[in-house]
């Protein structure tokens, strides 16, 4: 047989992305804490993980005492990269209008950790980690992880670090879930709690979206039952459609119509076919191709996952109340006008299960046309809100520089 | 090489289902009417069928006058198939609960007529028709279609049937924007109109949810650039998945909270696994698969695309009321309080424009946690509705029995 000139072909990106995607799960660009079968992990699942591997980032200086951490609790598709340049994307960190010199949160003033969540593809262990048993992907070896799974994973992060209490724990969406599960397990060490948009548990309609997402990916041939990584492919397409349904139920109707209203995209009229005609397919088409870059398929099937399981109440005799009996944290609960994901009733069920604790708890309704994704968005009275609540609370610790 | 015996092969179901599809679009269980080259239809895309046919039921008895005829338009994934045993699935037609003997629409006062839309898979013209140019599906081939394209074709049955002008026109969702394009364009064919659950335009997160929905499809390796009939094979994966998206939209979230809530199915505890613990999910896996089996997946993007493409204004130099202008049709608008597909916003935007331009209009937002889907379901007030308002509809026509 002749020697021909190979052609370029798909599937050399394919490997590049696995090579990429494997070594990022195993040897993060972030620093990492990891744990041997001598201290093996048990899962709410009722498994355990004899090897687990939690990557962070920090901002800032622990101050001698000790009493100025802030843990952040990243979202869904976040990660611990909070402040820098993402090592994947190359793009700023997710929450840089939040975090750093002279923010909100201040990390002239705080010491900033927040680490990438178990199930995750960021270095903390996940599907697309080694499974040290066999050397392989884990994919969906991987036991199926729970919100407080992730949190008991943070723990060992302060207790490497040293960190006793937080000075404050705070996250949106599924990081709020988290805010909510390290006070209600750990109130010893979480001096005040911040959770924005977010619930007690995962609604039905919640738990609809993320089922349709995970059918998506599951449909992809490419999935190939979730050992595409150990076989060289990935669910690329599968996994965008999981992203564009998603991210409509980040953003509200109102925000969405005044973005892009029916306005076509670079042209004058319609094609009258199935191209991306109106600016809104455009900008999700994006949406789908950008998120692939940077999440693993099976990832998002675990993390997905954990947010429906989650049901604060039902692990206390179905009465939140009861979740913060005796608790001393402080609360300032968050929640927008225009999120639908995550409307401010599930909030204020929360405010109303501390109140009915006694526990001290602020409550803030930001009015925008944001959506669920607000927490993410310039809004100026979030700032002031988490600003104020913050140094209140610095005060109130003796933790003020 | 030795004889075996053949397995149950996965094809042999599909080669099932292609037959089924193509015997149904081109010879359905439905009274037709047909068209050829000496008479064409144009289409809006600038498109032109020199072959069309359009399948339509009716239910009940013209009059002497010809004066008491209800058009009935349907819904994306409706057809013609109203009030009698559906063809395909075998269950019963799915508005029975308005339209029979002694109902809202009673058949024994009405003569009601609902044909299958342009582009649909029931009998009229769409991608799943024979395009007689080469005898095979038209596939994508087929034009693009719009709302007034659907509404044209279903002029030629009242055409056919000799009926001059309707007594109503009425249908929900995308038949609600039929009925709105019905008064527009033939405002001497219309005596009421009753549009339900509609907006004059497609709103650009409802553009978003059908993008995500196509791309669902289209993703699918077995959609084979839409020549999946041709080719004997069938997008099932992700038509389910377009399907489970959209079926989300059409309900409340208080009605899923309050039908599923977070209950599990057929189990104690969860799983800790990806199969559907939730009875939402399974519900939603359930309304994928049954969709597929009745639903052909270019139809889904032809259809569709025509409610993106609705926008009524647009076509009246921006200006809504401009479409009513010198209009004598009476109009009776429907909405639900927990419809967030269609919020009764977008129906005070029609109202409001045929206010504008003096029309005669009543409108009735419905208390209900039904949703967008409220009209096919068991509400009361709408029965009411719809019966008082057709009722004196008929007497100032003089079309009473």
């Amino acid at each position: 047989m002749a020697t021909q000139t190979a052609p370029a072909r798909p599937g050399d990106n394919s490997r590049i992305e696995v090579a990429r995607a494997r070594r990022e799960a195993d040897e993060p660009t972030s620093p990492v804490v990891r744990f041997g079968p001598d201290q093996p992990f048990e899962l709410d699942s009722g498994g355990r993980l004899d090897h687990l591997q939690v990557a962070y980032q920090t901002y800032g200086t622990l101050n001698a005492a000790r009493s100025n951490a802030v843990v952040i609790c990243h979202a869904l598709t976040g990660d611990q990269h909070v402040a820098n340049i993402h090592p994947v994307t190359g793009k700023p960190g997710w929450w840089l209008r939040m975090v750093g010199p002279g923010k909100p949160i201040d990390t002239d003033r705080y010491f900033v950790i927040c680490a990438n969540v178990l199930g995750g593809c960021m270095g903390t262990t996940g599907p697309a980690s080694t499974n040290p048993a066999n050397g392989e992907p884990w994919a969906t070896d991987l036991p199926v992880v729970t919100i407080r799974d992730m949190v008991r994973a943070q723990v060992r992060v302060l207790d490497h670090l040293g960190i006793e209490m937080a000075l404050a724990v705070i996250g949106g969406s599924m990081g709020g879930m988290q805010v909510l599960q390290w006070a209600a397990s750990y109130p010893d060490r979480v001096f005040s709690a911040i959770p924005i948009a977010c619930g007690a548990r995962h609604s039905s309609q919640n738990i609809a979206f993320h089922e349709v997402g995970r059918q998506a990916v599951m449909a992809d041939p490419d999935w190939r039952n979730g050992r595409y990584l150990a076989e060289g492919t990935s669910p690329r397409k599968g996994l965008a459609v999981a992203r564009m349904a998603a991210h409509i139920t980040y953003m509200s109707d109102k925000a969405l119509h005044a973005k892009f209203g029916r306005r076509l995209q670079d042209r004058e009229k319609p094609t009258f076919g199935f191209d991306a005609d109106f600016q809104i397919e455009s900008y999700l088409r994006h949406q789908g191709v950008t998120f692939v870059e940077r999440f693993d398929a099976n990832s998002y099937l675990y993390v997905t996952r954990a947010m429906d399981y989650f049901d604060l109440a039902a692990d206390y005799g179905g009465v939140l109340a009861n979740a913060w009996r005796n608790s001393a944290t402080r609360f300032c609960v968050v929640s927008f006008t225009s999120d639908w994901l995550f409307p401010t009733e599930e909030s204020r069920t929360i405010v109303q299960s501390l109140a009915a604790s006694n526990a001290p708890v602020s409550f803030v309704e930001i009015e925008t046309t944001g959506g669920h994704d607000a927490f993410l968005l310039d809004e100026p009275e979030l700032y002031g809100t988490i600003s104020g609540f913050l140094g209140a609370a610095a005060r109130a610790r003796g933790a003020a520089t």
